[in-house]
């Protein structure tokens, strides 16, 4: 497989096309940014942390039955994955209140939720990526209900795997985020990423954090809790 | 029916008891506030416009079978009310883009929408009335889910009422707030106002506001422009 055209670079990732056209190279960016991008900075050996951790979750989840776009692992920075059309949400799970939750209904960070959260906001840069409800994605079309249906049920099936995955090791999963994409014929399919970046991870005993917050509040190195989170997956640099 | 003691004081209205445990007395205020207390004024002669027009709407709603807590109009700044407790909720419908819908989505002031939206925001003056989703009112436990599902029902067909009632004196209803409650019996209902203040009406032809906006935009007298809704419904002191 060759690395051809880059198609799009985000925020954390450059995706590439490949010889096939339903396969993309995806190369793991050292950027990290928070609060829509007003935070920036470069931090040396990202990429590979969550490059690595992204493809043992995906192949683990695959290994579960939960199928999702990952191919391969390439490298310590890139991985192959089946391309799909990204549907623009961002769908968030929730089992601890933690971030945004704990502003929009007043609870407190740590607080165990009695029932797990789940919601839809409107991957979109310039609007801030808000809350949106079914009826805001009824009317930008920019699901079918058939679609969403899938998507929630997908995420609360993650959810369920990754709490056990993470409980292993001794984490405790506070919450996460994931996005869908439409493959060619048509199915929904879970791509883009899980790792530190999109979950939130906090040591089991300690809460002590293991995840992007590290960054968005100062509270310490980042590779640090990333490399902790990828030791106690038991993972390498060859997954 | 005598005014007993006063049970609350809000933004808008005062709420009294009175002799009977299940009815309330309301005396609206010339108050007028914007964007969450922030924006403040007295504004001479609201308080009888937005009991009168609240009174007549309310009064035709029940004529048409809706069901809600307006018992009669007892002057032109007060109405008695049956009782309820009011679920916390503002339960928003929209038929054409504006104010915070169009700020959350990106969509021009003034476009049709294609679908009518319903919206649910956490009724919480600290939090800011933030929009929330059912996963979010099932962990405040704000609403059962039947309980919401009388509630969205009923606010659409409000609206087809108000629609109505709004196109036959010329005015182009583009959204409003509700608020429900739950009465002794456990019944839910329409509760609250439907006014100037809670709604966004514009002029069919020219587009020119005869709601809160004039207020919260520094748009022109906001006397004037409810004045004309009620004018237009026909509406004199002694409804
Ligand atoms: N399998 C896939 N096919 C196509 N696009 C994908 C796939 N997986 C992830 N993407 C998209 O790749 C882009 C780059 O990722 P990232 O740098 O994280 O972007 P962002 O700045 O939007 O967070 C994102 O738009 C993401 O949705
Ligand atoms: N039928 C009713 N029974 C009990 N409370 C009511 C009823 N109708 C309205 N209310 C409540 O009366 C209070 C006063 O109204 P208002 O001044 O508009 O308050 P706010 O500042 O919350 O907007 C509100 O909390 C409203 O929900
Ligand atoms: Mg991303
Ligand atoms: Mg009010």
């Amino acid at each position: 497989m060759n690395k051809n055209g880059l198609l799009y670079e985000g925020k954390a990732k450059k995706i590439y096309q490949t010889d096939d056209q339903d396969v993309l190279w995806i190369e793991y960016k050292d950027d990290a940014t928070a609060f829509n991008g007003e935070k920036k900075d470069k931090i040396a050996g990202k990429s590979r942390l969550n490059n690595l951790i992204t493809s043992q979750i995906f192949q683990s989840l695959k290994e579960a039955g939960i199928n999702n776009h990952f191919i391969e692992n390439l490298s310590d920075t890139e991985q192959l994955v089946r391309k799909v059309t990204i549907i623009p949400l961002e769908v968030v799970v929730r089992n601890v209140a933690a971030g945004s939750l704990s502003k929009r209904l007043g609870l407190e960070e740590g607080v165990q939720l009695n029932t797990t959260i789940v919601e839809l906001y409107y991957k979109d840069d310039a609007l801030g990526d808000p809350l949106i409800n079914e009826d805001h994605i009824r009317l930008l079309d920019i699901a079918t209900p058939e679609q969403l249906e899938i998507m929630k049920t997908n995420a609360l099936k993650v959810n369920e795997f990754l709490l056990k995955l993470f409980k292993e090791i001794n984490v405790r999963l506070i919450d996460f985020k994931l996005e869908f994409g439409i493959t060619d014929n048509g199915e929904v399919l879970l791509a883009d990423e899980i790792s530190p970046d999109t979950c939130r991870l906090w040591d089991m005993e300690t809460n002590q954090k293991f995840d992007k917050d590290l960054f968005r509040r100062n509270l310490g190195s980042l590779t640090e809790g990333y490399e902790e989170i990828l030791t106690r997956l038991g993972g390498t640099s060859n997954v």
